[in-house]
């Protein structure tokens, strides 16, 4: 039983998710097919990138990972199959898996250029159905990944803003809203080791600001503003009981900056 | 073909659903999973009761179902497992299942306290992923609920206002607003057995009010006020053709009252 | 493995795709069920009809497509069961299959009457998950499609209006909006064959007018209005880098002319 699985920027219930469910499905009926999310901003790379590098590592060895937020479609930009740990992905070349290919580099890296394993004939907007989804369904039935084309030295990776770290200070930003309201950031676990999370912590973020990293919401009262360790490993500010978000009126993007005295 | 299914208020398009079915495919790939909605308002207890006590029983005997509406993740809140009926339920002890189990008291109540089948290390926020999605999981596989932990008395009820009778008055009140307006309430066909539904029934929600309680949206003119018995056996009310939430501005809690003279 | 779509107005997130997957995996657990789509704006039977004529022969062969956008539920309107092409359709006859049965006349109908494979008691207000739903699992283990009523003639068709064209002209209107805010057409690539697609063809909507139809947004620079040919072969407009629909303040409806000198 072969997964995969699909992360775009469609939008939930966009007939274009089911047409690459379609693709796939005719070409191996037994496969299992799971949606990431379709809810990715329109064409917002890194939003997706960061989504991908949560989320899949949780799914089972060999999971075929499907990403398509592409708004280069139709260029000579590059759509590559890539294992990354015991990870698959097909995405296109444009930063989609450069968190994931930085935390653990890929160990095969192949540019999609064999028009064998493609529906034809391939549209000029729509390369998720044409190119992406008949490949992942041949390498979901066994299809060997060195067939789709030549090596690819290295994936392409976007200047986005990278966390900085100083001895008094830690700078990142939000990096993701979730359905609680929850604002997400790059700051991971790992760029705090070391540094004390008690009241010493101060956690900014535009003009709030709060003392302290907490481990779970019920730790503190209804209605604060509270920084904790979420769930994927990454710094969160949360209003326990409420939407951060819409209360404080922040956006992905605001800078987030942790700092010690 | 075992099947689990999911009840959330992580928002539809979120990725933690994604992340929950992961961890049930990593341990069940042939697991038959479905979404039963993920659109349960955030925190919102009562209607994720209401939702899986109309949905649930509609599925498969022996259907595992998750339920993750969990504002007090991270406290010592039991989460239980519960044979209602031909069905099985994972969800933490906070009335999510309480009106599953008024209808049809529990065979089985179990307390989740074994770890031997978590994710370790477990997350303080995220139980879904960590707890509820790897018991289902293997529970599907074949896993002895007796295994998970010890058995428990009853199920926490909270303080939800009933349905009232009288000799001439049933009150309830809206419990959802379904995708077409369409006021549900918790006012069941069985309260209004062997009362009369014809003219005589006058059913007023906030300062609207109708006449007679029918069975189907044609039976009246478009852009008319009806009330009816919905597919759920609920007394629900609707505009013809039109959204009655929208159009009157109800929300969820509004009472309506089923009166006689 | 057999596959069954979904293709609704129930809106996304809703119990009652739910519960339509409850019965369908009770008949056939190993039923392989997509969804096509659950946001067709509510009763818009139109939408409904488009969004089928351009998915559902993506599948494979032998998918049944079951399309549940019914405003009529309740009355005598009927039940249908199509074969069109390799795939199979339930529907109400309501206009939902006639853009794919004007392209590719259907080889089997049937007036779905037989009450045998249906759930009882059959609701008043949700054939999808009494009658439709139960039926596609039974045909999708076997059952012949004679078995469910008599042969009908014909389906019912809509008078909606039709692409009309001239000499210097092609006109036709916007049929659907999707995620990325590109205006959909009913326009298709086959009503412009043979007429010229560069600077001589003027496309034009609402007060808004591009010239030249292209293959791909990566054509022509950010912010412009564009016209192309898009992935499911119907003229579409689209502002390159951002959302037609909302830029222009576009919406379904709205008349598209192709013109030339």
């Amino acid at each position: 039983m072969s997964v995969i699985t699909l992360t775009t920027d469609f939008g939930h219930g966009s007939p274009y998710a089911a047409a690459m469910k379609a693709v796939i499905l005719r070409i191996n009926p037994a496969a299992q097919i799971v949606d990431i999310t379709h809810n990715i901003p329109p064409q917002d790379i890194h939003q997706g990138a960061v989504v991908l590098d949560d989320l899949s590592e949780w799914f089972p060895e060999g999971t075929i990972h499907v990403a398509v937020v592409d708004p280069e479609v139709g260029t000579d930009r590059a759509i590559v199959y890539a294992q990354i740990g015991k990870q698959q992905y097909i995405a296109p070349d444009n930063g989609l898996l450069c968190y994931l290919a930085v935390r653990n580099p890929p160990e095969r890296l192949i540019r999609l250029e064999n028009p064998e394993y493609w529906l034809h004939p391939v549209s000029s907007t729509f390369h998720g159905r044409d190119i992406m989804a008949p490949v992942a369904a041949r390498l979901s039935l066994g299809l060997e990944p060195e067939k789709l084309g030549p090596r690819l030295e290295r994936l392409s990776r976007p200047q986005w803003p990278e966390v900085r770290s100083s001895p008094t200070r830690v700078e990142g930003m939000v990096v993701a809203i979730d359905g609680f309201g929850n604002l997400i950031t790059n700051i991971t676990v790992g760029a705090l080791a070391g540094r004390p999370t008690d009241y010493r912590a101060c956690v900014v973020c535009s003009i709030y600001e709060t003392w302290g990293i907490y481990h779970t919401y019920a730790e503190r009262p209804r209605g604060t503003l509270i920084a904790l360790i979420g769930s994927s490993g990454r710094l969160e500010l949360a209003i326990v009981g409420d939407n951060a978000a819409k209360r404080l009126g922040i956006q992905v993007g605001t800078p987030v900056v942790v700092a010690w005295e």
